[in-house]
């Protein structure tokens, strides 16, 4: 007799059809005895549709009342899977994240879990009930509303599983679990019976988005094991928890590529101390987005210059050229060239850490295809390159039949 | 400076237009140095969406997560409001009904107000917020959502107004007041300055089906002055208070016809007693509505035993059959008649209690008509008759022609 909490995304509770069948699978854990907390997403559509209805009143609403007006999203889900439970004859109550007990910071549509006092969740599931809980929501001190931002409800499920104590986190979503690689690139790629918590937050990027990287870290940070699969049949999922001595004899767990990004070289900046800092700063302050910065070779003559690239989201791009435009005068840097068409390739694996070598085989088989590397960066379990995006997907299948198969 | 409580109803809520209106508004009282609190409902239509959501899931939804799934409504219509009320530069919160202390009962689906501590409202106004209340919802002192069933949301102004012992109370909806009868049947009838709540409660059933009778009650217990108007226009509406002598000049307020009731006449009932009280029980057990009951002459011949007639809504009908004919057996009365097709008139006014005549000048009135009534009913200030359908309207307009104009 199990404590399992599982969480249910949008497309899972899509329609009521859709209700009905999470009720169905809800009640086969039941009927073996488990207890069982559910934390459910808002139904498909429903979230866009009330952010069109806010920005149809104004541009840019107050956070606070997004957070009133979305909060109702995922509470109409948790009262129609109790619905759904009760007309399969199975005890359940459908609570808010204020009600489960969600205690958040105050910072409205972004709040952070401050803690979670269970103690209605408790008494519910020893009076017989399946406890259901609106993900994606909690309330402050005060008795404010909020809501947790992207990949609020995985993150309720985490936090509500490290809580309770459970004995099993289960993620349901629309796929069976984490690849090797994005399968509608890479036909051989093989869904992973487990990965650690850090391969997971490298992979974010990996083909199927399958969570935010905040659940996972919450999820490392308290130790939660969790299991990722699908909503839609009942094959095993992936399991991810701590590395294992058994997870480092495979050196590369996945291969990633993001096609989203864009890069900007600055072609001789000054090669003096405070220049990086000074730029990098001023594209934080307008929010834009950093991934992967290099510093290339010096140019040979004349005053002390370097090339300096860096990549970011390409929804960003036009916001950084108008950043790194404005600082040209300051800085006094050469050219700006600004490209969009690349691709960033990487390899994960917590193996790594006791293989040498990795990266001088990655290179050697990009070489073998054709493609030049235009960024290298990497950290203890990854490697990532960008390359360009005409050749990427050929690049990731060849990369992944060396490494993995 | 005023302190006002408005509520607004669905229709004037009905999308996010009409949400901007109802800002504008708001910021008209606000300009003129008011201190407004809102009450609003759900957007029009939201809220059978949702029950039918229910329904496709269970035919028998739990009342408790009813609630849970139809407190959203209004949390929706409040957060859009003050979004759009921010967009006219107003500041403004909305607070759901446990948020503004509203505490209920735990009868789910329809459950009473015990008491409202209006602090936060209190605070939130001496900061200088417009204060944005979801109407129809409130919570239990164990934290349970709840709803008020039909026309909670004008309870909610109702008694808000009374908690706050605001200055001004307007219910806003799509009609401009209280009229002498309903427009569409009556082109003469003339809207109301004024009513008593006592009128005001027996012409609930009047044309425009402007409030519960529970809000009007509640309202009169409390002593509440409400001004009922209409959100689409300037014209200021009927105002509802006690009745005043003034009022008493006016022999009858308003003409209302009831279209939406069915008869039942029992033939030859024992004249005996218990009969009656047995056969209305019955029908009170089968939750079938019973309006009007006239026991009839007795006939002369043979046991003693008489006609005994009752109304009921029109859809309850079969369910009342079904009664009557389970007990014929047991009492053992003669036919049952049961008729659709007939209209309930009445005329309703304060002075009636202190001018006599009323009720032969309206039989007057519809002899020269050629109506026929078959069933008559009188109180203190309302004469009823039930005629037949065919020729209502034509006994309405010839009866307000008389004691209206």
């Amino acid at each position: 007799m199990a404590l399992i909490v599982q969480k249910y995304g949008g497309s899972s509770v899509g329609d009521t059809d859709r209700i009905q069948n999470v009720a169905r699978r809800v009640k086969t854990y039941r009927d073996r005895g488990d207890r069982v907390v559910v934390v459910v997403s808002a139904m498909r559509g429903v979230t866009d549709n009330l952010i069109g209805l806010a920005k149809a009143i104004s541009p840019l609403p107050s956070e606070r009342e997004m957070d009133m007006l979305l909060a109702t999203g995922e509470q109409q889900t948790i009262a129609l899977l109790a619905i759904a439970l009760h007309a399969l004859n199975i005890p359940a109550m459908s609570l808010t994240g204020a009600q489960a007990g969600i205690v958040t910071d105050g910072v409205h549509t972004k709040a952070k879990i401050a803690n979670i006092t269970p103690k209605r969740i408790h008494e519910l599931l020893d009076q017989g009930h399946v406890v259901i809980v609106a993900g994606f929501q909690g309330e402050t001190r005060e008795g404010q509303i909020t809501t947790l931002g992207r990949g609020g409800s995985d993150l309720t499920g985490i936090a509500l599983a490290a809580a309770l104590e459970a004995d099993l986190c289960q993620i349901f979503t629309d796929v069976d679990g984490v690849y090797t690689a994005d399968p509608r690139i890479v036909p051989t790629a093989q869904k992973l019976d487990e990965i650690s918590y850090d391969e997971m937050l490298e992979l974010a990027s990996l083909g199927a988005k399958v969570m935010q990287s905040r659940s996972v870290e919450f999820a490392k940070k308290f130790g939660v094991v969790f299991e990722v699969r699908s909503s839609l049949n009942d094959n095993p999922g992936t399991i991810v928890k701590e590395e294992t001595k058994k997870m480092e004899g495979v050196v590369v767990r996945g291969v990633s590529l993001d096609k989203n990004q864009a890069k900007v070289t600055l072609v001789r900046v000054p090669d003096k101390p405070g220049v990086a800092a000074r730029i990098f700063k001023a594209l934080g302050d307008a929010a834009v987005s950093v991934d992967m910065i290099v510093q290339n070779i010096s140019h040979g003559s004349g005053t002390p210059a370097t090339d300096l690239s860096f990549t970011t989201d390409k929804p960003d791009l036009a916001k950084a050229r108008k950043v790194i435009d404005d600082l040209k005068p300051e800085i006094g840097f050469g050219e700006v060239i600004a490209t969009e068409t690349i691709g960033k390739l990487s390899i994960v694996g917590v193996g790594m850490k006791s293989h040498s070598g990795v990266a001088g085989k990655m290179f050697d088989i990009l070489a073998r295809e054709g493609v030049n590397i235009e960024m290298i960066s990497t950290s203890e379990i990854k490697i990532s390159v960008v390359i360009d995006l005409a050749k990427a997907e050929q690049a990731m299948k060849a990369v992944h039949a060396a490494f993995i198969g």
